[in-house]
């Protein structure tokens, strides 16, 4: 709401087009109103940069099939992440594509790749794979300029010092890390730029299915580190697309 | 450690400049000397572009000044957070200034505002300020084009919706709440920049000490919102600086 | 046994249709009835206003057949939650109805619809729908007004804005939502009646089996909203009824 | 600002008593005040039937007494809880009472009482007071018809049983209760209203803090029990009064 | 409720004596009312064989002064545990005695003791003392032949072992552990009589305020231990007594 | 080997009617006896006063077959719990005796009774019987007098209130709850013996596999009440039979 | 890649048996070894005196096979944890063995015994076997000399209190214990060389898949005890081998 | 108990010198009396190589004075841990000294150093130095030859890279963090030795007090690490002097 649109709305009022009645309810909601529908009432692609993806764990192959249909309808691609084989297996769509090593669903191509869009996605052990592939193709779906270091965990510190010089170039970097976490404290010490952390459900015992290496995270010493819900690697890939496009639309 | 200095070493040993024992010897330790003392033996601002920060708690007033001095005398400038003011006011140094309502002690001048840096940081209730404070003059020290709007949670829709035009700008929103930390996933769904959310310990009771909305914002609905540690404003100002900065040293 | 058949059973007495021994027969079981497993408690009704609903899990289709007849003969009707589909599959009841997609058991037809007992039921997520399509039944079961509005979460807030006016009109509203759960804190800021919020256990990782929502629930900054348990449809429902019926049996 | 004095602005200006510039200058802030550190919700008694009301923990006394005079200059009274001793002290507003077994500060009279919203408040034991007495303080602010039943736990059944019948009469009881919280769902089993519980801090050991009467309420077996935050007397007053009040502006 | 009670209230009923709606208000609360008033309406001593105990902590010296003299009065003798040094200084009461090592507040002399309710307490270490004290103490209260031996941890097993004999003849033995908690199981192994373990919040770090030790306590290999609140000396004590007694009022 | 087998042993000995080397061997095994897998502890009831209780989960049929055989044949019975009932149907002793309501194998009769060991058992709801069917056959086991109340929970007071009478007669008094765990807590306040409270991990959400009841049971506000381990209706009702026994051998 | 075996190559190339690019070509590797989807740390037995050992869960079979393979063929033998029976199955590999009872797959044969390396295991009941075992069967890979004392909890103190002095011999004592985890504890107070904890996920309950006995052996009250994690004998095992074999290469 | 004094006793009880009942008493504690009095009665330092050491807080300042002239009578020193530097001021004995940067107070003079007994202590941070500092000073009161690194924590990663090849030396490594502990993982992956963590309560928020760190280290992905109770040390320092010395008293 505006000074004009208010003062429009008080000169009808004074002038005895509308009544006190109607200028009541046409103020109750006034905040939500003209903010919401002038500029909400927008798809979430024009808000926020990216459209929906949908996480696919609890809902049906018909649900799924129909949602994605719809999304793809209208951007041209659709992405479900976490999808179980059996239910990917059901969902009947021209142009899906089943990556099974970390039950992305995917509808349509991926957006052309931007090389000014560097991101690397590291993670600690094999165990941790599934995820890593998630961001991977998740960056991908995003046209980001993706390269992948699997396996490069502190225990062995040489793997990673390895690929230093190359993730020092990156506009971001996203860790991959269960049991222990530590790979994301060591990577942020040595690169620039931002690194985003995804701890995993990996491990066992005093893991607590991801507690262990969140805390890790949270804690982590170096500066430049933030932190992303358990074995989330779809969000900790979006995030670095945001990062990596300059966050604007 | 490179094939030329590996080549050259084992070209030693065999025209038998070196014996077994001595090669051993650099071998044992050769990835981590080699890789480290090339690669690392630089300053981290070189490394990761900004100096060390210091981590005010459980420091003397004299361990302070001491770190505080050397650190400015190398770069510049030198910070240090979470610094009560009674340690704050035993420290003397000439170009030093406390900001009492977040406790950042800070030696020497901010860096140049960086236009093309722009960056906001909210926060839902007043009793936030500290923390927002905090990741405000953070920001501020690296050069950061910080804008604020404080107390605008959720609870009254329309005092984020106001801004949200103007968040839309920015290269990053910083998202500071406790309790419910609700304000990081309705911000997360308006901007199309990456979110960087702080829980804060603000609260009673379910909050435990800002566990509450630090799953709230790990739980976040909205893709491209990623968590640091419980009043940690400082290091999501350090996270928004990296990725206003473009990453790059 | 409710208000009018103990009304009825008095007023027998008292015009002499029926003798006191008569009488006494039939109130002797009133307080409990012992099924060696399970003692009913008839007088619920009489007490709370609301005839007791059986919990499901743990129980076998023969106890749930037992439990269910009896409950149904004394109140003409009666429920069963979270009941399995192939336990509800081996219940033999004429007038059972199972309602597959929140696992509610029903015997007997709803309550008379109260049309003065408006209440919405909203939920964040589709994964959200079995335990708001609980809450549903359950309100439809008591009688409520019930309207419903699906998939509303706040990472698209003009969903829920949307409706807001409707809202507005409700004596209670019922808000179902895991991850971060913000929507009860959006909800509770928007409207002036009552706001019973549900926690799922929706989600994954740090949503911790719905300790997440649960959290940002009771900490929620909007005053008026109440909490149950995670997965508890029927009791916010239940909570929505007691509010909407005005307490009083 | 409510309903009433809303209305009377714009029946001012439609009579020709105001103009439109004078109606402006009075709805400019009606979204929020920005007082630089707090935004003032005045909006909010228009939405959701109650004014704003100040958490008072973390805000100094200058802040109080700017926020509270403000929020009391336009709807008449202002109420802030948890308000420490020496805080309210060096608070000074005339009008001001504080009521210094709970810590509420409340500017103003409190509403006129309304005998069709019967209410009651119950505790388990002596220490649980404080927090009984924010819920009855509040309920009063807000005009409920408040009865208070100390000292009522089920370590001596009778105490609860011998006023049942006047519970029963209620619209809404409010349960305060620490360490095993067990007065909640004997409650919940006794009354047909709606119950509010509200888990204290008060105990030791596995308390927890408030953790344990929190999940035994939330566990509660008995249907129609609602919880609110550990120590939260306030919201469920308010709660309380949304319920009894019918939900209604 | 007999049934002739019944029965007379419906042949009220029935020969007009008395209305439906007096009847009805009658039966509503029967259950409560009749069980409730016959059977519950007498003090505490009578129903479970002790006085009420006052719990010491947030209680003021006066309401501690009124308290205990009230009870006193009618018993006695009067007991408050975990009163503060400063509180129980200024309760002026004749016949009071502070017990300075275990915070015990206690107006009039203990019980006669009983010779033949011989019962253990032992503690793992030094600092475990004041529970222990407030165990011993406790028991003297209600007549207890009460023997300790503290300071026989585990880790030098010979301590516990030595005495093993004694404890061998006891009604009960109270174990005080805090830290591993262990003694509990190692007692629990060696004893025919049933043990009661109190974990103690002594320790640090993992011992999370008494977790550690009442997990360990909890999941007591040797059957025949069961666990009371953390620090909870007077709750064993009383568990102690109730079985040296008989159980019997 | 009880008091009794060993005191015959010893007389015959000294009687002449065994050698020395007779009852060296009898004796030598005395301490325990190892099978490989297992040390069997065929000295603990004479140390306190009952044979060794198998733990069931995780042994395979023929461990169990093997270590029951053993017990029995030196004790003349034998008990498992927990036995899944696969696995109890692959171990064939005769004998042997297969409880599936709750998961008990035993080998030989039940102990004689001892009708002045009277002890009652009584849980929340139906969901709770496997418990407390586990503790019903423990205590017959040990010759104890045990009665059931089942599914007498506090949303229905009258049913607890109407048994108080016949519970105030026993020596202890074993409650088994899930959910609100509320139970302990009235039985507490209304029986003057030992109360053993055993949290079960019925129900769902915040009751968190039994956390929920199990720190109710522990803050449980009436003295008297006891706590073993969640689910674990062997250990309350073998620490009843110490009680009801006396503690001796 | 051992000490020998680098030795050797470098001897071999001093004397110019071999060129300077053959041994480039067989260092070039040294760091690590790429497989796609795993790095294999073949250089780790140089840095840490010991090669990988590769965590099972989660890899299949031919992923197993693949580097268990790999490391073989440079070390002579290789050894993989927590492998479930049906991805051992499918493993063919000439030379490995499957220990069915701790799920260990080897390949290759242990280590030459060190006499001088004397370790025990000791482990509290039946349950915990398999995690002893997998302690067990590690030891025996590394050469160590391992004892086993299996079943010797503390409910039966006369059990470890009769291996004492044997334990007292030891260079490292392994002690494996679910549930009250107890055993650290006195084993700790009995033996004068260090004690490695293992907490076994064994039990129900309380014991929370572990968390029960690891705060037991974390809080352990005698010094000289250091614990890993939940079922974690592989690690205890490798950390008594880095004690019992002084800790050198 | 061996076979002789077993024999012995039956022998007497056969010839009529003792009574069956004199036999049954003796033989009843056989187990502990025998192996406990003939093993157990020594002092700690026999038994397990070390003289008590006396954990300070919550003692007095005459409980510690007697506690320590007791222990230093007998065994020519003492040593108490984190003494608060009130409590220390007031203990008056000769050849006392508080070491008042970590607490520690010792009576008389370290041992002798071994220099065979090399071991080395790291930290990560400054605010890590007083528990780090117990830890150097636990290590020489028993006379280890310790080394210190501070201050070398993984977010400037060449500063542990630098001290490698000496810690590759030592007998044992302690590794002091707190925050996200990540030390310990990469130490853990650099040198062959045994290493003991210690995580420290350090850090804010998500560290809670010390968890954060703790569980990291439970989850070392390096094999090789144990770990001890948050901020324990001494326990590390004890620890490692029992490796050092190799476990033989």
């Amino acid at each position: 709401m505006n000074r004009e649109s208010l003062s429009c709305l008080l000169a009808s009022l004074r002038s005895g087009e509308i009544s006190v009645e109607d200028a009541m309810t046409r103020l109750r909601d006034l905040p939500f109103e003209d903010l919401g529908f002038a500029r909400l009432d927008h798809h979430r692609s024009l808000r926020t940069g990216a459209a929906e993806v949908v996480f696919g764990p609890g809902k049906t192959a018909s649900q799924l099939q129909e949602i994605l249909s719809r999304i793809a309808e209208k951007h041209g691609r659709a992405l479900a992440t976490k999808v179980p084989l059996d239910i990917a297996s059901s969902v009947s769509l021209p142009e899906a594509v089943y990556v099974d090593d970390c039950g992305i669903l995917r509808v349509g191509s991926n957006h052309l790749l931007h090389p000014d869009w560097p991101v690397a996605v590291v993670c600690a052990g094999t165990a941790d794979l599934p995820i890593a592939r998630e961001a991977e193709e998740t960056a991908r779906y995003y046209g980001v300029a993706v390269t992948c270091h699997f396996d490069v965990g502190v225990a062995g510190l040489h793997r990673i010092l390895e690929v230093r010089p190359e993730l020092a170039t990156m506009r971001a970097v996203v860790v991959v890390a269960g049991m222990d976490g530590a790979l994301a404290s060591v990577v942020g010490g040595l690169v620039p730029c931002p690194v985003i952390a995804v701890p995993t459900s990996v491990g066992y015992g005093a893991s607590f299915e991801g507690i262990g290496p969140l805390l890790t995270m949270l804690n982590c010493c170096a500066p430049g580190v933030a932190v992303v819900n358990i074995d989330n690697g779809f969000g900790a890939a979006y995030m670095a697309f945001r990062i990596a496009s300059g966050g604007l639309v």
